[in-house]
């Protein structure tokens, strides 16, 4: 079967971390939505202040990228085909594997109550199915366990190609690898375990539309 | 100047209406918020139970839809460049011109204030450039002001045709309209001021969807 793994890799999602949980601007946003900062999305939107000089700042608290790329995996014909598997491994090493027939919310409140859910329960069912479910698993760990035949990341650090020729290098078992995060490049320990690092563009692009244009290309190469 | 014209028409997108004001799940919504419903987003995933049974209902209460499209058209070379001019049409007949240099916020609650701060003032500005402008015009008067020498609309109920195929029909000076609502058809009005109406996909895909790939595939007919 023809199937592609899709990894979005150091993902900028997690609950407000213990260190900063008392931090005015967070007990009073806190407060605001009736919760325990530990059960609320770190969101620099909200969070700005709180999160100046954590480590990792500038990977940390855009739990909106990853929304917005797995709306990007989750509304296309690859998807709907169920030829495209999905996982969200975060920058602390949980793994959230995604069912191949959600359908997320395009709200935002909406998709952090069902993250923030995700957090608290470790799994997300529906009418007996599993949705999301997420584990302790690093980067390396989910690669041995997708054990595709070849890994091909995407970052500015890599050799230059095109959406294009990177879709035609995806045969068969194949893992793609996109960065969940905003800023800075992939740490030492994900590239080690990636076969092929490329570039498709000079300028930094966005993850959704990283997301939206290689699955496009490679949506091509298989539906003809 | 080789130029493209993006219209999301009738788009979901205007304040919470007079005639659902006084419903408990909006007056609980806008006391939560701090703020009169006359000066909130419309809203499905807040406002569902309200919106039961008003006129157009399945065209209206979804301002994601135009974050997420907006976003795929915002954040791609073609817009850096500036060979790219989006407009969005609402459904009640106003009209918001982007500039050729926001940067639009990436958080929903961010995005949703901003076009509330332009609903009420009309346009937004920053550092003496204008970034957002609203005026009341007809999805006819916008394309008699932008006088493009070729109209296209997506839609299924078009002939059809692929993302590859409309790109290169958008010759210099083209407009390209989508929806910018989440069912049914464009109205009368709209197809009659479209000279192109082509389906690119047999399925129904979601606006943002049709926006990252028409206009990448566009971008790939520029950019050589």
């Amino acid at each position: 079967m023809n199937n592609l793994s899709l990894v979005l890799a150091e993902s900028s999602l997690e609950m407000i971390p213990r260190e900063i949980q008392n931090h005015s601007s967070i007990t009073s946003h806190s407060k605001k939505l009736g919760k325990s900062p530990s059960n609320i999305l770190l969101d620099n939107s909200w969070h700005y202040a709180a999160m100046k000089g954590i480590q990792n700042e500038n990977k940390r608290g855009r739990p909106d990228i990853v929304h917005f790329s797995l709306l990007e995996a989750c509304s296309i014909p690859l998807y709907f085909e169920k030829k495209l598997s999905i996982y969200i491994h975060t920058l602390d090493n949980k793994v959230i594997t995604v069912s191949n027939n959600i359908h997320l919310p395009k709200s935002f409140h909406r998709f952090a109550g069902l993250i923030e859910k995700l957090f608290s329960e470790k799994i997300i069912e529906s009418d007996g199915k599993k949705l999301l479910e997420m584990n302790d698993m690093s980067f390396s760990e989910l690669i041995e366990e997708i054990n595709p035949k070849n890994v091909v990341g995407l970052s500015r650090a890599g050799k230059p190609s095109s959406f294009h020729n990177v879709a035609k290098s995806l045969t068969s078992n194949s893992c793609l690898v996109i960065g969940g995060f905003q800023k800075t490049h992939f740490s030492d320990q994900t590239v080690s375990k990636i076969d092929h690092l490329v570039s498709i563009d000079s300028d930094s692009l966005e993850s959704h539309i990283v997301t939206a244009r290689v699955l496009y290309e490679y949506e091509k190469t298989i539906f003809k």
